[in-house]
């Protein structure tokens, strides 16, 4: 058989019926069309996909493991999706559940510039503890109040301060104005105390765009960046992460909800495949439904051995609370960026207070040893 | 109230909690934080979502229209699909049903460059028949061998032939020598026969490799291109689109998942806003799970009045056959493109054939009048 990847699907269907669903799938995700139209030998054995392993994981659930051909992607990480996800994400008795890869195509797509430790540098965290986020919030505001809210925030001692993912290239707070002012406004904070914080602005549009926001960035001193890989594009967050290496990238998981692809496969493995230093998804007991179990999983995806690439930062977030930190990090340990945002606006005129609490907390149980990663 | 557009959502919970749950995806849509610790008064009244209205639709289920800020959209197509269902994606309680756009974003996004109208006048077509299309098939043949799928599909009359949608920039057919070769030979037929069949070729990557694709193929003639908005992402899909005005697309659903935003307003409304003069979608009956009213509604909101933009062709697919050509102009009626991929290939050495017959059953449907569109 040819070079082929694996893709692990959960599928809903009868012990009667799975075998052909199974061969469905592998259909659908390679040469979709009927088999017996096919006469050419080197596409019957080099290219449609196999069914390798069919388990049973319950009533009328499934897990079907294909192996695909590599040669479908072409190199290309929009057409990763597409083959291995495509079409069958249109049906709903099918998810997505986990990818492996051969180390070959692992190293051509090349994974996260600087990974987790290169974040942890970056910001001069030692090993032993957590990193720390907020968001500058919310949209709407101009640059100089956004640029007020970071130095208060960095005041605090973050590690890093983001864009709120809404934010683009509005007429209320332009890319280049507001990067201008929050970056200045961090960058006096850092001199005045010594600190190292991040500030990370957000990045949109199509690819000329993603390009001219980094420069803007990079001509600011900024060297981290937020992006969506499932607005840009696969193919287009690539692109960006290869273009700038020295760059590094947080991943924000919003649009991914419709693609139906599990989160772990998603944000743990595709995301940091693609050139995620960090993967922000939803934490369990927060404005979404994920379950603990899940995100400890995303979580083992970003961080656990894969070929040669580095490690991402898992930073679980949505609803987040000070009163949190002390769960958050028994359940990750010290390798994840605890990400409170809205919750700490709330402390309004004490928000410098606020934030110093919440550094002051993690760096707390760091130091507890309460950990529990790897 | 500042400019807003009309997002509408279904929505599961119960009647106690629809009111909260409603002001939770207002928010969660625009500023994403708790108004609490919001003290802008610009912000709050013109950048908060806005729950208009709330209706009950049955048990636990309700329709949910927000009012949310057109300015927060900052003119991009990524970002529009960010702030309309970004976020709530993630949340499994919701599904984005319908949106309106206030007439001036509608002329900013501008919809197809030449529509249906436009696809029809290209090949000729008079305005009483459908459309008719085929796709080349399996990836993995070689150019020549996919040059001589084509030249016998437009041996057989078809309108349009496009390449499968697995197509990208593979090894075993590159983009430049597969397009080179399938455009010589429907260029040669279309000589031969005065026919006007055009080819599609795939595109795929991001806006450089599509630039370069597009225009590799307005060298060799080719005007009508094949595209996933959701695998190159929003913002390039538009990008390219305004930068060749010349050319049309056809739209491909893939990776667009199941039902989370609802295929009308998707593929009717969002692919059609940003630029699709066709739009494919699984019709009913065929591998995809679509209702016959799902199907129906997605070629309503493609061909519709809405503002001043071009209509999209629907193409309805997925597993269609010769045989359900008379059902399928009886319910979609002239202005449809009939799509028929895997299943015309079986007929192998007989294509042509099979092909010529596919082509005089939409003709010969069209002259009974069965059609039912406006």
């Amino acid at each position: 058989m040819t070079d082929r990847l694996r893709a692990t699907y959960r599928v809903k269907a009868t012990a009667a019926s799975i075998e052909a669903r199974a061969k469905g799938i592998a259909v659908e995700q390679s040469v979709e069309m009927p088999l017996s139209a096919i006469d050419d030998p080197a596409v019957l054995d080099g290219i449609v996909g196999v069914v390798e392993e069919i388990t049973e994981r319950g009533e009328d659930c499934f897990e079907v493991r294909l192996a695909l051909s590599t040669a479908t992607i072409g190199g290309d990480a929009g057409q990763l999706f597409n083959m291995l996800f495509g079409n069958t994400s249109l049906q709903d008795d099918t998810v997505l559940l986990d990818i492996d890869l051969p180390d070959d195509l692992l190293a051509s797509f090349g994974g996260p510039n600087i990974g987790a430790a290169g974040l942890r540098a970056r910001v001069g965290a030692s090993a032993d503890r957590a990193l720390t986020c907020s968001a500058l919030k919310p949209q709407g505001l101009p640059p100089d109040r956004l640029a007020d809210l970071a130095r208060r925030m960095a005041l605090g001692g973050l590690d890093f301060i983001k864009d709120d993912h809404g934010m683009a290239d509005q007429a209320y707070a332009p890319f280049a104005s507001r990067v201008g002012a929050v970056a200045a406004a961090v960058d006096e904070v850092n001199r005045q105390t010594g600190g190292q914080t991040r500030y990370l602005p957000s990045l949109s549009g199509h690819l000329d765009q993603l390009r001219s926001q980094v420069r803007t960035g990079l001509d600011h001193g900024i060297d981290t960046f937020l992006i969506a890989p499932m607005i840009v594009g696969p193919s287009t967050f690539h692109a960006v992460v290869r273009e700038f290496p020295g760059a590094a990238f947080f991943a924000h998981p919003t649009l991914a909800g419709p693609s139906r692809i599990a989160p772990p496969a998603h944000f743990g493995k595709l995301f940091r495949l693609l050139g995620a230093d960090a993967v922000i998804f939803p934490n369990s007991g927060g404005r979404f439904g994920y379950s603990r179990d899940t995100c400890q999983a995303v979580a083992e995806a970003a961080l656990g051995p894969w070929g040669g690439l580095h490690a991402s930062l898992p930073v679980p977030a949505g609803g987040m609370s000070l009163a949190r930190v002390p769960e958050m990090i028994a359940t990750y340990g010290p390798d994840v960026i605890v990400l409170i945002g809205g919750n700490l606006l709330e402390a309004r005129d004490r928000l410098t207070e606020e934030t110093a609490a919440f550094v002051a907390s993690v760096a707390g149980a760091a130091s507890r040893g309460c950990g529990l990663a790897p």
